[in-house]
């Protein structure tokens, strides 16, 4: 499947089983096996300082790296299902932009990960996301992924 | 201003301001001075796997966090903003109940930070926050929040 393919499924998915990423205005835009690349508009994760909402920051964060664990497990065609443990969020500069851009990447060795799940059943793997504003680091995330068997 | 009134307002601020959280669901149900419960419905939350979503688990405790340091701030008749700038999550179970509740509570000596914050015109203070689910902890929230100069 291509990239195009890919990313426009993993936004529809996004949509469909995750109201809030549809009014979040959730869009998938760049996939290339090690980063994932999501945005959401700024109208509807707006808060009362006219910036983008802590909370909606995190979330944005959060899909940008279950997305691409998703992905990488999907295109290995392992069935398993993918939930963030925990996760640590850093916010150095307010977000105004009328888009919010999200990158994940991985932390952790994917190849390990993938290994172990194969071979237990269960695996986990590291995933750090950002989000600029301007030239600068405005957000920065590491959520800790699980792989479980369904 | 008894806290009924408190609670309604603070209610009406966040849909206002923050469209997010009318589309959650959000309500708030108790303040009691050291603590804040807020919450928020599991439909419009909902995720792949029939569970709450991680990045709104995270929302409802980061707004519950907001809120309480909000009428702290208030009750005390300072002008300042109140922003997270760190926090840190764990899931520990999924959360399917129709209603997700999260308890907020100061981590820190609230009278510390006012202090300094009229001093300084800056302060920092720990909120930790709780989701349960049946009875267990599902949820746990520690968020770092800044007192600025408006």
């Amino acid at each position: 499947m291509d990239v195009e393919t890919l990313c426009r499924r993993l936004e529809a998915t996004m949509h469909k089983e995750m109201p809030i990423s549809h009014f979040m205005g959730v869009g998938v835009l760049a996939f290339d096996r090690s980063s994932l690349v999501i945005a959401a508009d700024l109208e509807p994760n707006i808060n009362i300082h006219g910036t983008a909402f802590a909370g909606s920051l995190y979330s944005i964060c959060t899909l940008a790296g279950w997305g691409l664990v998703t992905l990488a497990v999907d295109s290995h065609q392992l069935a398993a299902s993918v939930v963030v443990a925990s996760a640590e969020v850093r916010y150095m500069k307010p977000v105004q932009s009328p888009k919010i851009v999200a990158q994940a990447s991985f932390q952790g060795a994917l190849s390990d990960a993938l290994a172990k799940y194969e071979n237990t059943g269960k695996a986990r793997i590291a995933v750090q996301a950002t989000i600029e504003a301007g030239d600068a680091q405005a957000v920065a995330f590491t959520g800790q992924y699980v792989l479980l068997a369904e």
